[in-house]
């Protein structure tokens, strides 16, 4: 058996946080991607030889393997597998950088597959779980895999540093994503979350938590309904992203279980209880960005979106 | 077919809290209860007959029925159904006051049992809840029904001001609870809550309830040792309790998933993987108890413990 020498692979975008699961939770979405060609190399290292894609800002990305979160993910295996031999890296971005989509764990989650298929012994997913999580943390400061935890598996995932849980998602929930031309720095997203929460409104976040939870598991589009409310990260976040309340207006008065924010933003998602009613509300929640002055994007997907997959394998 | 005139009922003890889930979680324990007998009257009112029962304090209940929890769920209860007559009310306390065992909460769920028999239309046990919280609600201020909830419905709940929802626990869950000889005053149990919290202690917990009621749901007992940890209140209440920092190393010294204060304390309750680990674990409990100067009971419990129920209906 001839060792594969080169191998691409995409990984899809994620809602983190899906509101209510901050730090904790995430789900992906089909449809944007990042794309990574991993090549093995002789020379004991990792490069990265080019980042690419039609997104603004690919360009500014860094190209020292270190201080990039898919180049730091293969760093990371090499060392801890103790590989003789290196990789080099081609990225392709498709998710918008900044946009709250999870782009930056995209990269990792994609050059962590790659390079797996070209192990002597390929590692099942949890075990890959901790190189996306050091190289994610490149980006974050942090770990938290609640970006790359549900790329590497797909659907609805929770994510602690140890652990990821695979939730299940009933096939009819659908989500719209819609992400603006803004720009939201992740660290003033940080900032204003600092101050602390009184007990009160934590005790409520975690009745939220569990029957969004419980209603996930139950398949309760009632009780998802009843959770998907964050009152933790949302108030404080919401006024940075200029058309949010109308955005999630739009999406409630189109039907939709619950919308906020993905991510660190400034994008914004809402889930349906159809692909049809999904379908329906992404041209009023467009719109109401457009009233506030700003274009967008906009994504329906499952809420059970796809994970991470090694792209040709069955040609 | 004759109204009945008289009923009895009793109501389990019950964990509140549950650690991870403050004012959301609770469950019942079998053994120590409260009974209410109940009797329909001709004169539209509620009165308190007596209150009797071999637990310290019982005698200084207020028989004024406004007042009392089990009087006030009754008022309540006569005048959202606009019944034309009164009940007459004889409580036996067997939980003790002040436990954090519920023992308000049981004396109230007792009597709304007991007269809900005597109605000329029963109602489920969904629609007597919120009777059943008004009467709560005298006692602690507010409407939590962590500890009417699962008395009410029996094993694990999870009570909302709105909602409850029954959560499947495994047979083999069992728990030890000890209450020690010691006063602890829920208004001052609730005063060091009061400072607010910071947000990764609150995303931390966050993941601890989610792993705790994922584990629950698949009878996973890691992932309930995982998620069965209270970053937020026993922290601050434990220095209010003698002796819990070592009745909680006994518990997990002796094998126990988690170990927590049950309620608003001074009670320690354990969860275990059988009835043969609780067991084992008792006496050491108690030990940990007795080496810090106080005398305490002892209950082992499956963690699904019964509901209330009205007494003789089989006879």
């Amino acid at each position: 058996m001839s060792v594969r020498r080169e191998a691409r692979a995409y990984a899809p975008a994620s809602v983190g946080n899906i509101g209510v699961g901050f730090d904790l939770l995430g789900h992906t979405i089909a449809g944007p991607r990042d794309t990574a060609t991993v090549r093995r190399i002789a020379e004991p290292t990792v490069r990265i030889r080019s980042i690419g894609g039609d997104v603004a800002g690919a360009d500014r990305l860094p190209l020292a393997a270190a201080e990039n979160t898919a180049g730091q993910a293969l760093i990371s295996l090499r060392e801890k597998l103790r590989l003789g031999y290196g990789f080099e890296l081609e990225l392709e971005k498709g998710i918008a950088l900044g946009s709250g989509l999870g782009g930056s764990a995209a990269s990792c989650v994609a050059a962590v597959v790659a390079a797996n298929a070209l192990l002597d012994a390929p590692l099942s997913r949890a075990a890959l779980y901790p190189f996306a999580l050091d190289g994610e943390s490149v980006s974050s400061g942090s770990r938290h895999g609640d970006n790359v935890a549900p790329m590497l598996f797909g659907g609805v995932v929770m994510a602690t540093a140890t652990r990821v849980i695979e939730l299940q998602a009933p096939e009819w929930l659908h989500c719209v994503v819609v992400h603006p031309d803004q720009v939201l720095e992740t660290r003033r997203a940080r900032a204003v979350l600092a101050e602390p929460y009184p007990l009160g409104l934590v005790v409520e976040q975690s009745a939220h938590l569990a029957l969004f939870l419980t209603g996930l598991q139950r398949g309760d589009a009632d009780l998802i309904r009843e959770g998907l409310q964050d009152l933790l990260v949302e108030p404080r976040r919401a006024p940075l992203i200029p058309g949010f309340a109308a955005v999630k207006s739009a999406a409630l008065d189109s039907g939709a279980l619950g919308a906020s924010i993905s991510g660190g933003g400034p994008s914004v998602f809402a889930w349906f209880r159809s692909a049809r009613e999904a379908d329906a509300a992404a041209a009023p929640m467009r719109a109401a960005f457009a009233d506030a002055g700003f274009g967008s994007r906009v994504y329906v997907s499952p809420v059970a979106g796809p994970r991470a997959e090694v792209i040709g394998d069955d040609v």
